[in-house]
């Protein structure tokens, strides 16, 4: 057990305030209440998400409670890091399905039966500008505008919302309701966090700790995994794009995603890392582990391995995979006969317009770049010329279209 | 009409924003909807309020509406120039009562008439979160912090308690909810009164005209007449203390007052100047027009005039005045008879002890030294040591005693 709480306190940890204070509080045997938002205007997990779940899921295991509060009040403002605008208040229902939708991915991670969900709205919903005030008048603006993205945003004179600095008035309320012994976030929360902490003493409870993580970074390798950024794998996404986003991501990013979304040992990933850097390790088998790791979390082991399969078949040996979609010719001339751009020659299905007609091209010149780059393939054979057309489908496994390394599609009769 | 226009819109104004939008609402015909707020935490009325009062009465006479505006929920948050702190709420019925004294003193000088009172919890009582929301998006933190005191505060590092940025907030909602056409006030009222013209652009409002008065510096000659600096003069004021309030501030002030609290006209006015300049003007004799006006205007003539000769009475040639405070020997003797400091020979009224068990001095050591500077007399008599004593009080006037120029009490037996 001891061996247990060294690691859950250790892996993938960026920060805990007060790092002795939550230790005491961890032996003392009381299961813990731990606290994490949630903003339900973005009701997609994402891997980047996972980092902070696995850590809760790690201290149910210890047996504590998790508190997951919906912010649907706090959404209302939207976190402002960077923005300045309030976003239109999501409707009840509205919330309503994403709290659910978002629930249903959490528990793939966090154990269901050891969680709490509250909404904001229980306690703001009811909340005056007589509340207001007595919460307002408990911090000044200095020790709100010296929060890092606040002072950037002020000193290159950029407009904060008033209402931006009662985001991390109102996320500190949320402690002092739920009576947190112990909130999660990203290192990015670290202040709003700490907000929590200074209120509850204000109002006669003991300081919550603070548990921050490292920001996963996203598949580009660049920033934060966020959906607006689009370098994200969705907890949702299908085994073979989850697998094959993994693969394609820079191999420098392994590490991370191994140290913050799997089990494998500390000592084991140091003879990985050892081995990669001394260059005895091959990347690319490396990264297949850790994709095979992630899809079986999220898909369980045959979903893993099919993935696998597919991957090096497909990607790899550039061969056609087992499924890919389907269309009938019938459907494709329906389809080309809304085009008014399409060629409009009597039975003849042109290349161009099939592939805008199937989605596999955003558009007739990306098509067209894409023949002239040999990036298309009809029955495993390049086409070459943009005036090229489908003339007969045979019967049976019909006409298969490749675009790129990925995109298949087949026609049938 | 046009010249009591002309009158009305350049007499002891600070500034007026937007001159020519002010006078064109004005030559509408319309009546139009004049807003001023107050604080019902302070309930006295004194000269410094006079002044937008009487502005108030000058545009009734042109037929236009006051609205009153009881700042019950300002009033929390405290008046944000200087301090941090917000102030305990207070209750329904203190409001109603302060409302009631502050009014009482409001009609001295404005038309009851032509003015509507509203609550500001008419519409905050029902405020609430989401509300709070709306207004503080529609403004950025440095647009508030731009506020002088805002600023300044901040440069020195003093506090300012988020609470008080939503002070002009709320003070801006009031316009939009009682649709004011022009707001008046002190001219370190302008970024507040500004705001609401903002708030009211941005609610679909025409934007309130802005009537800016001079501030009205105190007895003191230094500071803004108020309360807290005990530089001021009150409404409620008796007609003598008045009189002799104004007699004794700095003659500097004199043409100030003249035309903020008086209709002297202003020709007038620039002749009383002139004199006073060249020095062929009577300084005393022009503080005495002035203070018998003032005192005229709110306790009527005989009161000014009887102020007038108590003044030259017992101020200039130093004569007991009419009346004086009166205390029995028995009762004398029961008060010190309490003091423990106080000379224990019997039968004997020690001077020291008298003067201190009569409110005349405020302590034994003042008394000493007010004895030693020959400021003390008994029946016209100066008194030279502080061990005299009352021996026998005679029957009829009894014994009077003055202390400094102003303070006498009549002992009787």
């Amino acid at each position: 057990m001891e061996a247990k709480l060294e690691y859950v306190l250790t892996r993938g940890v960026a920060e805990i305030i007060i790092r002795e204070e939550l230790y005491r509080l961890l032996e003392s045997g009381r299961p813990l209440r731990l606290k994490m938002g949630f903003d339900p205007s973005r009701p997609d997990i994402h891997l980047g998400h996972v980092v902070g779940m696995r850590k809760l899921r790690q201290f149910q295991e210890l047996g504590h409670q998790v508190v997951v509060i919906v912010g649907d009040w706090t959404a209302q403002i939207g976190d402002p890091s960077g923005t300045s605008q309030t976003r239109p208040m999501l409707s009840a229902e509205e919330v309503r399905d994403n709290a659910e939708t978002y629930m249903q991915q959490f528990f793939k991670v966090v154990d269901r039966e050891k969680t709490e969900l509250r909404w904001q709205s229980e306690w703001f919903g009811d909340f005056r500008l007589a509340d207001v005030i007595r919460l307002t008048s408990k911090f000044t603006v200095a020790q709100l505008m010296a929060r890092e993205d606040f002072s950037r945003r002020n000193a290159g004179g950029k407009p904060i919302a008033l209402t931006e600095l009662l985001y991390p008035l109102l996320q500190a309320y949320d402690s002092v309701v739920v009576r947190a012994d112990v909130e999660f976030g990203g290192i990015d929360q670290k202040f709003n966090c700490l907000m929590g902490r200074d209120l509850q003493q204000m109002m006669g409870q003991p300081p919550q700790q603070v548990f921050l993580m490292p920001l996963l970074v996203g598949t580009d390798g660049q920033q934060k995994m966020s959906k607006s950024l689009d370098n994200y794998i969705a907890v949702e996404e299908p085994p073979e794009n989850m697998y094959g986003k993994i693969m394609s991501m820079p191999d420098r990013l392994m590490m991370d995603y191994f140290e913050l979304l799997t089990d494998v040992p500390d000592l084991e990933l140091a003879r990985i890392r050892a081995d990669l850097e001394n260059q005895t390790g091959n990347p690319m088998a490396v990264k297949k582990l850790l994709a095979q790791d992630i899809v079986k979390q999220f898909h369980g082991e045959p979903a893993a391995v099919e993935a696998a399969s597919h991957f090096e078949k497909v990607v790899q040996r550039g061969e056609a995979p087992e499924e890919m979609p389907v269309i009938s010719v019938s459907e494709l001339h329906q389809r080309i006969s809304r085009d008014p751009a399409a060629r409009r020659e009597a039975g003849i299905l042109g290349i161009v317009d099939v592939l805008v007609a199937t989605d596999l091209v955003k558009s007739r010149s990306e098509a067209k770049r894409l023949i002239r780059q040999g990036a298309v393939e009809m029955n495993g054979r390049r086409v070459v010329s943009e005036m090229s057309s489908l003339d007969r489908v045979p019967a049976g496994d019909g006409t298969t279209l490749r675009v790129g390394k990925q995109r298949w599609l087949r026609i049938v009769g």
